[in-house]
């Protein structure tokens, strides 16, 4: 395609309010413009690459046997109903009526629809397994977009939805989805860890993300030295270690302390000792019960809330409680008691590693000390509810603590749609049978822009050839007519290239060359004609070289 | 691919509630099935149509220089402000908030949208034109839904719109999208009628409807004798006959009538005349002002609203009067005055072609005789509103009324939106110049539908090669191992396969490859296997031939 004809301009000046490098560049570069936060234009230059990387994810999918299916956008919000998933879905659901007052919501994952679908057929062992995957919208009602593509409010997801007659055949599947991921991920130029995660709204018992390393990203995560565990810090194990496991027990008291010793550096400072002898508590309230959850751990740990909705299966459901919540069980913030209030009480593994606890009763100028738990106060349930640390170690191994962007994940789902949504098959012996499924999504733009922050450099972006926009980025310096034959030829071997025949000076040319970031330059000037050829170099390359048009068309290949 | 891990059934029953034959085939055939009505889930067989028709429709917009984006679904409802559109669209707009209370649309089109995209850039005159086209999301919140995908609630719309110095440009472009649709349309296998339509709620000045004849269409349209005139009823004109162009002007007169002439019926057999010899009165209102507007017509035509709204600038505001409203002017249904009443009076052009008429100023037992219009009456606006009518003739040439399904459409918009949302370019002298813009639109799903109507006979559909869900439906009766042969040979010659390899009858096995309607019927059977080959039989034809694996794949590419 001919530059002067393509829509979309590359700009020098970073938009204001933009930060990652990714947001920068595909906008800069003339890929995407925001519509409002958190909703883009793809330009046709960013379409394109859109497009390329829906191709990988098709071609593999289809090799591992998926059927694509296009569901509607408006989901009937009565299927949401059935699984419960209005009031807890993590992200806030939007909602509408049509005129006649049918209620639908903007789907932002579509497990209902699909079982919707299956169950409006009669199907029997014989027709399991299927996977279905669509391309389709989904909004996501987020408080903060940020970060370009990586964090929007709508976008386009791969979604696909396996049903089976069993968990062994589930796990085949599974497997069978996490190569085609890393295939994926791959060939669009990411490398992934494959990270155990949470499953939060969407329900099931276990998951994995595909995340790329990088500080824009939001998923935190922790890999072992020897890379055999790796898994979100909101489901990450460690290793328990005990604290003063010589210290002798001592009978808990009420001991004196100044007013000033309110907050855990102060109680370091009083008693001279390190954070983790100290008792902690943190406050959730159920925003369906209004009940108030006290969790208890360890003073030098920190509490991951979606650890504790998890295990007491309170998805979504949980937020922090406010001065006024403690008002009304007699205490506020900073006296919270580990035993004793109007509340459930949860603690924390950590509970059991340590003697002689300090803390748990603050009052004014008292608290009492040498707290033992299983002696002196005990928790309904006691739990892994704490964040690992960097250092920390899981099966004797080193964790190291990561960020990065997660831009796929699998799902088992188990049981869990299909009991809720009555969808069965017929059994080998002719009953009905509850389907074992998964599911399996990957945010496309969000791969983009993933793609686009990995490869970069200070003048542009780096496509890998199996996204890139074009594959070759042809400049004429005068010799039109040379480089139009040029054009020509490379089109009709079937390279796709961009040709800049704007007139413009060879500087500005070559800036939006890097800054687009097609995989070849190839330049055309008297110069490179005389030496017999094209100068042809790779975006990842300082120097060029010297090649014929047969000889680009044929490494192209 | 192998059937028995095809997702998706045939069904013999036609469901309830379905009278189009598309739509009972698609449904049976297991290429859709309803969410709720007028939202549908597409199957990976229909997936596989709807995905062709794209494919042959992007193949002809890229080769006409249109380049592909996407805009997002939820449009910020002020730039539909811009447009005074929330209003007059003509479909009902769904509008939702957002979390934080911002307004969106869902986009039943987007002109808005890409208006807003283009002038985000600094474009001059050497930037245009341009043509960008997406496929996306289209929301209509219709009042009914009817015949599977051809009248539907949502849908995946083809969009393009197009940017121009001026009219000149545009009308090259214009020209140059007719072309493509009349392509993209031969190639899905539909014939079309190019129709002069209304722009309606759109806005601009003309358009054309490509419109495939069918009795389930919803397109009403006359085409002339010769051809050379075609146009849909709400702008279709036809010569005007003056019908007692000898008669004498006789004096007006209130004559007495007895009281059970009330309707057009009474009339003439009472005065034994023709109806075209009588005043009717047409009553409209104002939805935004309350204005009744009365149409004076002569008594043997109809009025067209459409033509009403576009002539009177009132797009999308009309609505028929109620007795209520009726009721305000002092009158009622019957009995209403060609003059007189407070409202707007609006003339037919008709009016001009009758001397004395019957009627005007209808009372219980009196009515006036001998009207002449221009003498005893006059209209606000005299012009053309009425419908034309099968055997009426335009320029001489006799009108034949035809009835289609509107396939797509295509529209001059002039500078309708560039100049409500203030959308300039630099032009060549520096100054700032609104774009004269067309858009472009294509349902792909209505147009599956179509070709699923036009295409069929008893058994089932018959798919156009171009848009088969696979071009051999591999059927074998026994003999697995040799038909998996054939599967294999054919599937690595790149030929698109469906082998029904479930465990059923022959019979059954026929009847479903009729329903599904493949172009071609591949048997493997010890009989085709004796004669040396496959029985390959076209969907259309009565009989089969046995062939070689060999020539059949040969045939195929």
């Amino acid at each position: 395609m001919k530059q002067s004809q393509l829509f979309g301009k590359t700009i020098k000046e970073v938009p204001t309010g933009v930060s990652a490098k990714n947001h920068e560049l595909l906008y800069r570069g003339g890929f995407i413009r925001e519509s409002v936060a958190g909703r883009y234009y793809f330009l046709p230059l960013g379409m394109r690459v859109h497009e390329k990387i829906m191709k990988i994810i098709e071609c593999e999918m289809e090799k591992a046997g998926a059927q694509k299916i296009l569901t509607p956008t408006l989901h009937q919000l009565d299927l949401w109903r059935e699984t419960n998933r209005t009031d807890t879905a993590g992200f806030e659901l939007m909602t509408l009526k049509d005129r006649r007052g049918a209620e639908f919501a903007l789907g932002g994952t579509a497990e209902e629809m699909i079982v919707d679908m299956v169950r409006k057929f009669n199907i029997s062992y014989k027709d399991l397994p299927f996977n279905v995957y669509q391309f389709s919208n989904k909004f996501r009602d987020e408080l903060r977009a940020k970060g370009g593509l990586l964090r929007v409010r709508e976008f386009i997801m791969k979604d696909a939805y396996s049903f089976h007659v069993d968990n062994k055949d589930f796990e085949r599947e599974y497997k069978l989805m996490w190569k085609t991921y890393s295939t994926i991920f791959t060939k669009c130029g990411l490398e992934t860890h494959v990270v155990a995660a949470d499953n939060g709204y969407i329900g099931g018992e276990y998951c994995h993300e595909f995340v790329t390393e990088s500080e824009v990203g939001e998923s935190d995560f922790f890999v072992s030295k020897d890379g055999k565990y790796c898994a979100h810090e909101d489901v990450a194990e460690f290793d328990h270690v005990d604290i003063n496991p010589d210290d002798e027990l001592k009978e808990m008291e009420i001991a004196q302390q100044p007013e000033w010793v309110q907050t855990m550096e102060d109680n370091e400072k009083h008693y001279k000792l390190p954070s983790n002898r100290f008792l902690k508590n943190v406050v959730y309230k159920n925003t369906l019960t209004d009940e108030l959850i006290i969790i208890v751990i360890r003073g030098d740990l920190e509490v991951n809330k979606t650890k504790v909705e998890s295990k007491l299966q309170l998805v979504g459901q949980l937020e922090a409680a406010t001065d006024e919540d403690l008002e009304k069980i007699g205490t506020k913030s900073g006296w919270v008691h580990s035993w004793g209030h109007d509340a459930k009480y949860v603690g924390d593994l950590s509970l059991k590693g340590v003697k002689n606890f300090i803390g748990g009763q603050k009052e004014k100028d008292t608290d009492t000390i040498n707290v033992n738990y299983g002696r002196d106060f005990e928790c309904e349930v006691i739990d892994d509810f704490a964040v690992a640390q960097d250092g920390f170690t899981k099966d004797g191994q080193k964790l190291i603590a990561k960020k990065g962007v997660e831009v796929g994940n699998i799902f088992q789902l188990g049981y869990h749609y299909s009991k809720l949504m009555n969808a069965t098959f017929r059994s080998k012996t002719g009953d009905d049978e509850f389907y074992y499924m998964g599911c399996y999504g990957i945010g496309v733009g969000r791969t983009m822009a993933t793609i686009a922050e990995i490869h970069h450099d200070e003048n542009g972006i780096m496509w890998p050839e199996s996204v890139a926009p074009f594959h070759v980025h042809l400049i004429n310096i005068g010799e039109e007519e040379k480089t139009q034959e040029t054009y020509e030829q490379l089109q009709d071997a079937g390279i796709e290239v961009l040709w800049d025949d704007r007139d413009m000076r060879p500087g500005q040319k070559f800036a939006d060359a890097d800054l687009i970031g097609c995989p070849y330059r190839a330049v055309v000037s008297s110069r490179s004609l005389e030496n017999g050829g094209i100068e042809l170099k790779s975006r990842t390359q300082k120097e060029g070289e010297i090649i014929s048009v047969e000889k680009l068309i044929e490494q192209m290949k």
